[in-house]
Parts: structure tokens; sequence; C-alpha cells
């Protein structure tokens, strides 16, 4: 352990460790251990805190600001997208030949049209991610740049609310700067009760009895509080019930009738379902048998208001984030002048495909790879290809399959000096923050928008020397921003 | 794992029992895992939900009532006997000779009077406690019983409020009575905040330029986190900092000036402790060495406020106990009235020593055994010898040591059924509870008494096998009351 904020002594460093760990402890900011960790969880009665920043990265104020007045931008692009059956069509007769997780997506997508759909109305929690961009390492003067925008299963949402609530307590009593107690300028983050409140803006909307949220989970997941605390919320702010499934027991415990409705088998009897809130199901690893593909099929089937539909979790793939880039194709769906900030935010990104477009992304794929990440299409982070290692993977794979990648440049975020508290101790590096701004949008088939909300942020901060994202992969860590 | 509850069916237990454990683990209800569960745990940072019971046991509301009417006199009658230094002398002359750790506490007391006391005030954080009795095995007529007075780190305020907290929670929902969610009248819990004030009125009555409290802790504390509650209350509504020191580094970090300043020496520099606070020094154990021995004198020479000062710590013994209960001497120290509804509570008590009464119960306890329990005079818990037990546990000690222990009558409580919920698992059983109720009180060496409050309370459930009380050890749990 060294000491990430060098005017602290030892023994100050070392107080707040002590007094970092117990409030995350306390205050519920906890995951479950890794396996690895603790075989035996019985119960899932043991957890650990989760991963957090020692201190708040500092941010700048008008990229922070900037990010924030877009997001309800990006909430109406995406649901006016999802929406379009043509342009998704086009999307998918390019991206299906190369990735089979998304075909079989938007097949059912294609069956469940083909009978009806019985529920016009579609729920959003997304969240747009972006990097800060800088060619001159400035921190002050960096932009930000989109690395990605989730339309499922946007996590971290409540976990952020506890860390900007830590980070501010220990900045209050002078556990980070002693003697200057009010040296940081850390936003509230309504993240928790937001993305709640999306939640119950689409149980409500539904219109039955008794609104109620199904959360489809999955089975092995160590971030189950950030989920617990979303059922939390919607129960104390808007007294609405939520139940918990795991995705592989969906067939068992669901039932939809004649008309849609969709029935969940709880411990107390049946309850009728008003939003299907996917927290699993996002990837292929979560279907791993024909079984799951039919769950999937019946909650898409049933009038229960997804969260998301098929369509909008498509919508989030990186071949439809690559063709936005092009001109002209975001102001297909939404103001010019609103377009124009969202388009401020976007890198060049380019498919390395047949067309002479591509052919051209091959060449530089190839030749310039240090200014590049390749990604795969799908959604769920992961298995990005970076830099010099990307002429490698392409050789490795079959010409045809290329496609299913999206090339993008890479963004020279500013690096900071941070620590990583996780299970205990404290790993001081170089690191580099990525912003998320949450969403919440409740949209029905002819257009119509019933609420639109920006819905709080993320902050999550990776040492330099890890090239993945997740926080629960690696050395990564849920952090606040402090902005400057 | 079997259903506590008849009428729920095994889905509704299971999702009952993984319902109160996210609750638990997200409201800090936590506690370290014992090391024999978790060997390695790396900063701490790991912690499993505190054994609790599955829903609240009933108790009868005349009975509660009772207990928490009459806890401001049991803190003035505490308060006055620990001002009353020659009634304490003439208990530790008994005492003194068959209980070594007793001893040497009196002796420190004397050697700290002799330099002169430089604090006038002396602050109690007391709890009584009582088991329900019942000749009729009725719940309804049943009487509380005092167990023990406790003068010094009475525990589980702050588990015992978010116990409370969590079986309203659960209750609200449903869980316990699925179509009748009202089902039970369970009191609010004070206990954590009212404590926290307890502290917060001795530290602001110190009147030195920046009230501090100082935790004396030891340092393999499991039960951390009732304690870090009590700091959060101090700081959150009252300001005061805290710091936690464990009692074998005292010396290294505290030191006491010619005036009798206590200052402690802190990662950002040295404070003066207002009020010392002792969650450890309770028993023998936490004195290893003439070490420990000489950090709790330095403190106890300071003119920092003791919570508690050694003489009542002393008179928190159950000799004090069982001379209480003799005719006349309760109504030496407060209002007769008061005094005869304390005296409702009392039990046979008697002194197995050379006297004549000594005598008679001495015959008492080897002819009739079963009618009685055999404490050791000191405090902490544990080393009861029940019922037929005694007769041999006597006669394998030296006859002059049976003065070290209190022969009480034993009390028979109603059982109940219920279930403790410990580490994920649940363990149906039938139950006897513990009631305590918490009291705060800081008075003065001239009689004055500035605060007297009753604050809050404790239920502790135990499955009926183990005799012993502590939560910690064994299958004991914090529970809250359901009056009826």
């Amino acid at each position: 352990m060294s000491a990430s904020l060098p005017h602290l002594s030892a023994a100050q460093s070392e107080n707040l460790r002590e007094e970092l760990i117990a409030y995350a402890l306390t205050h519920g900011l906890v995951v479950r251990p890794q396996p690895s960790f603790l075989a035996d969880n019985p119960g899932g009665s043991v957890v650990v805190h989760a991963p957090v920043a020692l201190h708040p990265s500092e941010f700048p104020k008008q990229a922070f600001d900037h990010a924030k007045e877009i997001q309800t931008g990006y909430n109406e692009l995406y649901a006016k997208i999802a929406n379009d059956e043509d342009f998704m069509s086009r999307i998918m007769a390019e991206l299906a030949p190369v990735d089979d997780f998304m075909k079989k997506l938007w097949e059912l997508h294609l069956t469940v049209k083909a009978r009806g759909i019985l529920q016009p109305l579609s729920l959003g929690l997304f969240r747009s991610d972006y990097l800060l961009h800088s060619d001159s390492d400035d921190l002050l003067s960096a932009r930000i740049k989109q690395v990605e925008f989730n339309t499922i299963s946007s996590s971290f949402a409540s976990l952020a609310t506890l860390t900007a609530d830590m980070h501010r307590n220990l900045a209050s009593r002078g556990f980070y700067s002693p003697g200057n107690p009010e040296h940081y300028n850390l936003p509230e983050n309504p993240a928790m009760r937001a993305m709640a409140r999306g939640l119950a803006q689409g149980a409500k909307a539904y219109g039955g009895k008794t609104p109620v949220v199904m959360f489809v989970v999955q089975a092995d997941e160590r971030n189950v509080f950030d989920q617990r605390w979303l059922s939390t919320c919607l129960m104390d702010n808007d007294g609405i019930q939520s139940y918990r499934v795991a995705f592989t027991d969906i067939q068992q415990r669901c039932s939809v009738s004649a008309d849609g409705t969709l029935t969940l088998q709880t411990p107390d009897g049946e309850v009728e379902v008003s939003v299907v809130y996917f927290r699993a199901g996002y990837g292929p690893e979560d279907y791993k048998s024909d079984r799951e593909w039919q769950s999937r099929r019946l909650l898409e089937q049933s009038k229960a208001i997804k969260c998301p539909t098929v369509i909008t979790q498509l919508a989030g793939s990186k071949k439809v984030q690559q063709v936005l880039s092009d001109s002209g194709i975001v102001e297909r769906f939404i103001d010019t002048q609103d377009a124009a900030k969202l388009r401020e935010t976007f890198v060049g990104m380019h498919s390395p495909d047949g067309s002479p477009a591509g052919q051209e992304a091959c060449k530089l794929a190839m030749e310039q790879p240090e200014r590049f990440v390749l990604k795969p299409q799908r959604e769920g982070g992961g298995n990005n290809i970076y830099r010099e290692a990307i002429p490698k993977f392409l050789q490795s794979i079959q010409r045809d399959h290329w496609a299913g990648f999206i090339l993008m440049e890479l963004i020279l975020p500013p690096i900071q000096h941070n620590a990583i508290v996780r299970q205990g101790s404290i790993y001081s590096a170089s690191v580099i923050s990525e912003l998320g701004i949450y969403g919440t949008i409740l949209w029905s088939k002819d257009g119509t928008i019933l609420n639109n909300d920006e819905a709080g942020h993320l902050l999550r901060t990776k040492s330099r020397d890890t090239d993945e994202g997740g926080v629960a992969a690696g050395f990564a860590c849920i952090d606040s921003p402090s902005l400057v």
C-alpha cells in the first residue's frame, strides 16, 4: 500500500481506508465476494465492500454538464431508432451474417412482431458512457467522447449513488484534506432513485390493478445489492412491489395468457407483471440452451412493458453507434440542434466490411493499429482488442467475420492518480475515468414520449494498465467526480 | 431448515429468509464473521449479517412498559451507589478476597481517589436486563424479573434499532402474514440514537473547545458495527468527532498532563478527549498484563469524563444486585415509591458466604439446586452454573471461594417458537427472550443529576437449549418485541 494522496501521512491514509471501509459496509455499498475468495457463501450471507476509489477523481465541470445536458436527446434518439423497423432491418442485414447472437435476437423480434405486438409502450433505462479526450493531456479542456450507449442492464446506478454519498461524507469529515474539509465540489448523484423512478413510471403506465416489476436476474449475480437497492427505492418511494426471478427460472414461474397477460408465480400466489426489467439476457452467455431463448420469447410476446424490448436491446449495438456517426443519420431522428450537440461526443468509427469505406478501414487497422480499438458488435463489455493486437487478431479470424467488429478511434483520456480500495486493500495507480450518464424514457410505438429524464451519473475509474472496463473484472472501481 | 411460522409455505419461508438477509446486508445490520468461518479478513472488508430472529417475538405490553418506566429510577439508583464510597467500600470488603479482578479495580479506584478526583462528572450508558417470569407459562400475565444491571460496555443498542427497523419493514411488506400486513405491534426503538445522545451530552458537558469521544475498544472486536453506528450518530446528529483506540494501544497514543487533560494522538494531530467510552476493559480477559492496568489508571486519573468510572463499573457487580435485594437498601438511595417499583423486578438472591444467611443459602443450593443459577460476581456474561450442576461445581472449588458467587432463584420464562437466522441459515427452535432497557445518565459527585433518560430497548432471543446469554457465542440472536 502506498499513499495515493501525497499530502496524507501513512497514519492518515490508514485512517481513511478504515473509515471508508466502515462507511461502505454500514451503508450497503457491498457486493458478494468472488468465489475465488470465498468458495462457500451460505445463503448469500457474506458480503465485501464494493471496489471503490479512495477519493473522488477530478472531472471537468463543463464536460460533466455537457454529458448531462444531452442525455434526454440520446434517450429520444435511441427510442426513435427502436421504433424504426426499416432502419433496424438494414442494420441487422449487415450484422446477422457475422453475429449469431444478434441474429437470433432479431429473429425473435420478427417472430413476435408477426404475431402482433400487444404492448405499445417501451421502457428504457439507458446509460451513455464517455471517456474524456484531450490531445494535450489537459484535464480542464478535455471533452467527452462516447464509448458506448447501453440500452439493456445498465448497472451500478445504486452503487454510484452510495459511492458519491460516501466520498461526500469522508470529504466533509476532513479525511482528504485535514484542516480544510470543504475542498471538493462533489455533486449529488440521484442515480439510484432516478432509475427506480423510471421503473415506477413504467409500472404505473401499464395500468394494471397493482403495479409489479419483475427483475430478470442472473442466478450467480455478485452485484446483487445494486439491484436490491432499486427494489428498496421502488417500495419506499412508490410502494411498488418487485420480484427477482432468475432468467433460467422464467419458464417455470411465468406464463402468458391469450390476451398477453404475463403472470408470475410468487410465494404468495399469482401476480400480473407490469414491467419486465432485464438484468440478465444481455449477452450470449445467458442463453445456454434453447430454453433461455424460449424464455425471452415468452416475455417479449407478453403485454408487460419490457425494459428493454428486443429491438431496443439491438438498437444499443455498436453497429448502430457506428452508422450514427455517418453524416445526416442522427438528424433523421431528432432535432438538428440537438443532433449537433450529440455529434460533439462522437469519435471516428469504421466498419471493416466489404464496402469501399470498409476496405479503407481495414487498411487503416492493419497499418495504424495504435490509433484504434476493435470492438465486437454485441453488448456486454469484454473482448475488446487494443492497438497493436488488432492486426494479429484480424488475421486469426475469417475475413467475412471482420464485419462483426467496429473499429473505433482510440480516445486519449487524461491520466490522474488515485487508488482503488478492493477487498480491504489499497492499490495506488495511474488511472483513467469513464463517465456514464443514466437516462430513463417511456415511449409508445406511435412516437409519443411519456417521460424522458436524465437520471444521474456513474464514474468508473480503472488503473491505466487494465484495458477492460468492467468494475467486477480486474482493477476497476466505482468513483465519483470532483468537479473542476 | 423448517418453517418457524407454521402458516407460511416453504416458498414463503425461503422468500422471507432472502429478503431478511438482503435487508440486513444493505442496512448495516452486520458483524465480522467468526475466524472459524473466515480465517483471513483482509482489512476487515468482509461482513456477515448479524444473527437475528426470523420474526419478532411476542412480549407483553404491560411488562415492556413497566421496564421502560422504571429505567430512570434504576439509572439514579446506580449513580447514587457509585457516589457512595462507604457503601461500595463495604461491598468490596466482601468481594475482594474472592475476586481478584474486582479487587484490582477497587485498588485502582482507591489509588486514583487518593491523588484527587479531577472530574466531578460521571457518565453512565446502562442497560437493565430482564427475563419474563410466569409460574403458569402464561405470556400475558408474565412479569419482568431483573437478570443483571450493566454499567459498562452495554452493547447492541445500534443493532437492536436496526433489527426493529428490519422486522417492521418485513412486517409492513406482508412477509409474516401474507394478505394481512399490519398484524404486529412493533414499537420504534430509539436505542442507537439515544445512546449516542448520551455520549454527546457527556462530551458537551465536559466543556472543552471541541467535544471529542474516545471509544476504547478490543482489537479483535467482531461487533464493531454496533459501535461504528454510534460514531455515525454522534457525527450526524451532534457533529461530534469520535476516535477508536484499542485498549492495548492506550499508553502509546494517550497522555495525561498535570492538570488532568487527556490528550489523544490522532492521525491529524493531538486532540483533547472529553469522554472516554469503554467498549473494552469490562472483564479480566482484557487485562493480559500490567500494561493494561496502567492504561486503565491513566484514563481514570484524567479529567476526561469516564463512561464509566471504575467505581461505576464495580457498582454493576452482582454482589451489589444481591445486597440491594435485602430489605431497606434501595430505599436508602432513592424515593420509596420509585424503590417499590424497582423491587417488583427483583428475584431472590443469596450469597453462599460464611454468614448465617449465607449458610442457609449454601444448604439451599445443595438440596434444591433445580431452583437456582449460580453466577460469578464479575461482569461480562458466561460461566454461569445452572441447576443440578451447582452442587458438583461448588464441591470442586475451595469453600472460601463460594462467596465469589451469587445464588439467584431461577426465573421461569414463557417459551415461544421462533427461528434464528445465523450465517444465512434458519434454525427453528423453542426460545426464550431477554429484554434489555438502555438508560443514559450524567451526574456529578455532589449528587446533581444533569441528564437522566430511558434510551430504548434490546430483545435478545436464544434457543431454550443454550443457557448462556451472549448473542455472539452460541445460538442467540437479536430480536424485537411484538407487543401483546
